[in-house]
């Protein structure tokens, strides 16, 4: 059966996150729906990963298998045609058979974007406010520790039956434009809440709370209650799922 | 007693535009709701001119006079603590006495963003969507039979009892950045919907559905029926007013 490799983008502000839940709108819904009206039978749709409430996209990967002639070009475009305006089809190719957009992904880059100047009506929903002027340098530094495989257990929200809390952070990049921090953390796959509690820590760090090698001391405590609050889901963005090559 | 002038920035799309109706939310009823908490008597806000529902704002400027001993600076600070995150003051000042944010207006600055690109979904409501791609040489080119002092009739809603439609284009400017286009607009003063009629017209010239020498023909003409399309409210931004020096 022909299988679909689909990238789409959504403001996460109006769903309950990507997965379905009865009663409530997720983005999964919406584009189960819009696919589904488009190849005639009900299509499931796997993501990379599950994104919370209010959480962005802007390449979200997602997989699903359905029995149509269709191109992958026709579905693109019939798909937006169909979407509400906060979820939009970025592209849609072929691919292999087996192609499992969760099970596949062996990296995602989340961006997490920090407002510390004034109140801006225009970035309440895409940007965490911070009510202290962040020093980005700090924060710049302070990331460097996560860098590597480590048991980020201390950036985990309590999950039961989790295998293990061991995670490698190949990438990861502070800077400013402007009043906006931006937070870059690429890794092989996060936990939850991981990439909002990290962002939680670093700005402690920023506002010259904490020292900058408390971030050290706090991923070799392997716990939760020494880490930074979970920021806000309005600044944080999906950006990036890489695959194998070909893939 | 104590004159003030304000500047406020507002993301327009939950509003029924400035001006204060029975039932409607509107910035001129949350701005005063605000101001009145915090000077503890009912105070009314002259804004340079109202705009309409889904307009959005970065420089609106209002003019209010109360009786108070609080600084500009503390009704700056507690405003925005009191404004619903879609408004929010940019700056506030003392004014003489007799300072009226509309009446003493001189120049108003408008922008109108228009996005040709893919659908994205983090800018449904801060920018039009043109189905076509435009050609912004040809926009630009255009817009510069608008410079200088005309009858703009012809990109006027009606409004009635109007003394007059003419009127100046100090600056006007076209301009490209990726897949957004940004037509701003400079003039002593704008007629109902001038902007938007502008940036309907500027549009069916980027699409070449027109040559960029009708836009002459439309000032001309006169008639409402020559010009092209009101473009939608959530591309347009009151950017700037202007005011005689040390106004």
């Amino acid at each position: 059966m022909p299988t679909f490799k689909m990238t789409v983008s959504y403001d996460g502000t109006a769903f309950h996150g990507w997965q379905v839940q009865p009663g409530r709108r997720t983005v999964q819904e919406v584009l189960e729906t819009a696919l589904g009206s488009i190849v005639g039978t009900p299509t499931t749709c796997i993501a990379s990963g599950r994104t919370d409430a209010g959480v962005h996209a802007r390449g979200q990967v997602v997989s699903f298998r359905c029995d149509t002639l269709l191109t992958p070009q026709t579905i693109h475009r019939a798909t937006n045609a169909r979407l509400p305006f906060d979820v939009a089809v970025v592209s849609c190719e072929s691919a292999a058979d087996d192609f499992h957009a969760n099970r596949d992904a062996i990296r995602k880059m989340y961006r997490y974007i920090i407002l510390d100047g004034v109140r801006c009506p225009f970035s309440r929903l895409y940007a965490l406010r911070s009510a202290y002027k962040l020093d980005e340098k700090a924060m710049a530094e302070a990331a460097t520790s996560l860098l590597g495989t480590h048991d980020f257990h201390s950036f985990e929200t309590n999950w039961p039956n989790r295998a293990t809390s061991v995670r490698t952070i190949t990438d990861v990049a502070v800077s400013r434009e402007g009043d906006y921090i931006r937070i870059d953390i690429e890794a092989d796959g996060f936990l939850y809440n991981m990439v909002r509690t990290i962002a939680g820590t670093l700005m402690n760090i920023g506002r010259g709370f904490w020292e900058t090698d408390r971030m050290r001391t706090i991923i070799e405590a392997e716990d939760r209650t020494q880490a930074g609050p979970t920021a806000g889901a309005e600044g944080l963005y999906l950006m990036r799922v890489t695959y194998p090559d070909g893939m």
